[in-house]
C-alpha cells in the first residue's frame, strides 16, 4: 500500500509540477513563449509519462476525481479511496511549494500572480460563468473517466492506455483553459490556491464539486452502459 | 446495437465538443490563443482518445463519411448505416448545444459569431471559392479512408489505429482550416451549422455531399487496390 | 509490383498535399497560422499515417532518398529502386498539381509565391548558403535513414517504426525549415519546383544531391557498424 | 562494446543537433518560429527516435546523467559508466561543431548568440537565480530518471518506454526553458558551452553537477521505492 500511495504522490507532484510549472514559467515568455498549447501539452504529458512509470503500481490516477470515478465504476476498493486522494493532495502542495521557491528565485520577481489557479467569473482566463465553469468541468471530467474506463478496458491491448489518458488531458486543456483555467483535478486546483489564497481559496470548492459530479457519474454509466470488463 | 449507438452517439459528441470547443473557445484567445495548430491537435485527439476508448464497441466512426466508406469498402453491414449516422449526428447536435451554453456564458458574450461552422466563398476563412473548397473535401476524406482501411487492415499489429486516424484528422486540419474550416464530416457540420443558421446551413450540402463522395470511393478503391484482409 | 508502387505513389501524393499543403495554406496565415512548428509536425504525421496505412504494402519510402538508403543496406531489391523512385516522383507531382488548383482557387489570388520550394542562399527562407544547405540536407538525411534502418530492424517490436520515423520527419523540420526550407527527399522537392520554375528549378539538384549522399552513406554505415537484421 | 559507444555517440550527437539546432536555427525566426513549444518538441523526438533506432544496441542513454542513474540503480555496471559518457560527451561535441559550421553559413552572419548554451542569473533566459537553476535541474532530472526507470522496468509492455522518455524530455523543456534554457543533460551543456565560452563555460559546473545529483538519487530512490524488477 505505502508502494501504491508513493506512486501517486509522485505522479500528482509531477501533474502539477509539470503542468502549472509550464503554465507560471513559460506560457506567457515574450515572443518565445509556450501560450495555451504548450501548456495543454505538458498537462497531457505528466500523466502520460508517469501512467508508464507508475501506473503498474498504483494505477496511476494522479487525481481525487478519477480515484472517485473508479471507485463507483467498481473499479477501485472504497478503503483505498481516503489514503489515495490524501497521497494525491500532498503531492500537489509540495509541488506548489517547490515551484513557488523556483517562481520567487527571479531576479525581477514582485508576486507570484495567478499561479494556474483556477476560476470563474472574474478569476476566469475569458471570465466565463459559474455556470459555464460548473458545466465545463463536469462535461469534461465526464468524458475524461469515460476515456479512462474505456481504454483501460480488456477491448485496448496493453500499453496504449497512457497515451489515450494523457492525450485526453491534454485536449482537455485545449478545449477549456479559457473557462476555468482547467481543473477536472481536485488536487491539481488545491496545490496552487493554498499559496494565492483569495479568490482562489474561495472558488476551491467548485474545483472538488464539479469534477468528482462529472468522475462519479462516468463510473456508474461506464459500467451500466458498457460493462466493465 | 444500442451499446453501439450510444458508443457513435458519445464519440460524435465528443469530437464536435472538443474540436469546435477548442476552436470556439480557445483559438483566437489574446496572446496565449492556440491558434489553427492547437485546434488541429484537438480534433484528433478527440478521435484518438474515443477510438481507444469505445472503438473496440463500435468501430469509432464518429463520423458518417467513415460509416459510409466502410460500407463502400465493405466492412460496415448496410442496415447499420442510417442508425449510425443517426447517432453521429445527434451526437454532434447535443455538443453543439452544450458548447452553446458555455459560450453564451461569458462575461461579456455578445455573439456566438462563426461558431466553428464550415463555408466557403465569403464563410471560407481565407476566402477560397466552392470549387476549392469541393475539391479539398473530397481528397483529404478519400485519404481519410484510406488511412483507416489501411490501418485497421490486418497488416498493421493491433493498437495502432487510433494514433494513425486521430493523427490523419490532426493532420487533415492542419491542412485545411484555411480553406473550409474543415469538415470531412457531415455531422461536425450540421451540428454548429443549425446554432448558427444562415450562410452556414445553405453551404450545409457541400460538407455532406464532398465528404461522402470522397468517402464512398475510397471505400472501393482500398478494396479493389490493396484488398481487403 | 503494380500494388506496391500505388502504395508508394499514394503516400508520397499524401506527404507533397499533406506537408507543402499545410506549408502554402496555412503556415502564415494571419493571426492563427500554424507557422513552421505546424508544417514540421504535417510533414512527420504524413509519413506516420501512410506508413500505417500501406507501409505493409510497399515498405513505405515515400522518398527516392530512402529507397536509396534501403538499397545501399541491402534491404531493397536493384530492380526496384528506379520502379519506387519513379512513382514517388509522379505521385509529388500529382499532389502539387491538385495543390495548385486549390490555392488558385482563392478570392484575392495573385500568384502562387514561393510554394513550398526548397532553396539555398537567396532561396533559403533564412539566407543560408549553399554550404549551409549541403551539409544540413546530408547530415538530415544519413540521420533519417539511420532512425529508419533501426526502427525497423528486429530489435524493435512490431509496430512502433511509424511513430518513429514520422516524427523524426517533424524533427528534421523543427530544424531545418530555416536553412533550405527542409528537403531531404527529392520527390517533395522536385513537385512544387515544377510549377514555379527558375531558382527553384535550378536549385533543384542539390536536393537531388544531398539527401542521396547523406541516405546513402547512411544505409552503409548502419549494415557495417550495427549489422542489419 | 563499440558498437554500443557508437549508438551512445550517434545518440547525443542527435539530441544536440536536433535539440539545440531547432533553438538556434528556428526558434525565433520572425512570425514562422517555432518558439519554446518547438525546441520542447525537437528535443524530445530526439530521444524518442533515436531510443527507437539505437536503444536496442547500447540502452539509448545519450546523457551523462542519465548514465549515472542507471549505474546507481544498479542497472549498468560500473565499467560502462566512463566509457558511456566519453562517447556522449563527444558526441555533443561534435554535433555542435556542424551546428556551428552551419550557423556561420549565413548570408547576414555576425554572431553565433547564446548559442543554446545553459545557464542561471543574468544568463538565465527569464533571469532566474543560482538555487532556483540548481533547484529545478535537480528535481527535474530526478522525475526524468523516475520515468526513465519506471517505463523500462517489467511493468510496462515492450516498446512503449521510448514514448514516454522522449516526451518526458519535451515536458521538462516546456516547463524550464524559461529558467535554464534547460539542460538535465550534462553533455547537452557541453557541446555548445566550448564554442561560446565565456559565462557559459563559466557556469557549466552546475549542469554538470545538478543533473547528476538528480539523477543518482533517482537511481537509488527507485531502486528501493520500486524494486527493479
Amino acid at each position: 500500500m505505502t508502494k501504491r500511495l508513493l506512486a501517486e504522490f509522485l505522479g500528482t507532484f509531477w501533474l502539477v509540477f509539470g503542468g502549472c510549472g509550464s503554465a507560471v514559467l513559460a506560457a506567457a515568455f515574450p515572443e518565445l513563449g509556450i501560450g495555451f498549447s504548450g501548456v495543454a501539452l505538458a498537462f497531457g504529458l505528466t500523466v502520460l509519462t508517469m501512467a508508464y512509470a507508475v501506473g503498474g503500481i498504483s494505477g496511476g490516477h494522479f487525481n481525487p476525481a478519477v480515484s472517485v470515478g473508479l471507485f463507483t465504476a467498481g473499479r477501485l476498493p472504497a478503503g483505498d479511496l481516503i489514503p489515495y486522494v490524501v497521497a494525491q493532495v500532498v503531492g500537489a502542495i509540495v509541488a506548489s511549494a517547490v515551484l513557488y521557491l523556483i517562481v520567487t528565485g527571479k531576479a525581477d520577481f514582485t508576486s507570484i500572480g495567478g499561479f494556474a489557479t483556477n476560476g470563474y467569473g472574474d478569476a476566469s482566463p475569458g471570465k466565463y460563468s459559474l455556470t459555464s465553469a460548473l458545466l465545463i468541468e463536469v462535461v469534461l471530467t465526464f468524458m475524461f473517466l469515460m476515456i479512462i474506463l474505456g481504454s483501460t478496458s480488456g477491448r485496448v491491448p496493453a500499453g496504449f492506455a497512457p497515451i489515450a489518458i494523457g492525450l485526453a488531458l491534454t485536449l482537455i486543456h485545449l478545449v477549456s483553459i479559457p473557462v476555468t483555467n482547467t481543473s477536472v483535478n481536485p488536487a491539481r486546483s488545491t496545490g496552487p490556491a493554498l499559496f494565492v489564497g483569495g479568490v482562489a481559496l474561495q472558488q476551491l470548492w467548485l474545483f472538488w464539486v464539479a469534477p468528482i459530479i462529472g468522475a462519479a457519474i462516468a463510473g456508474v454509466a461506464h459500467k451500466s452502459l458498457f460493462g466493465d470488463e
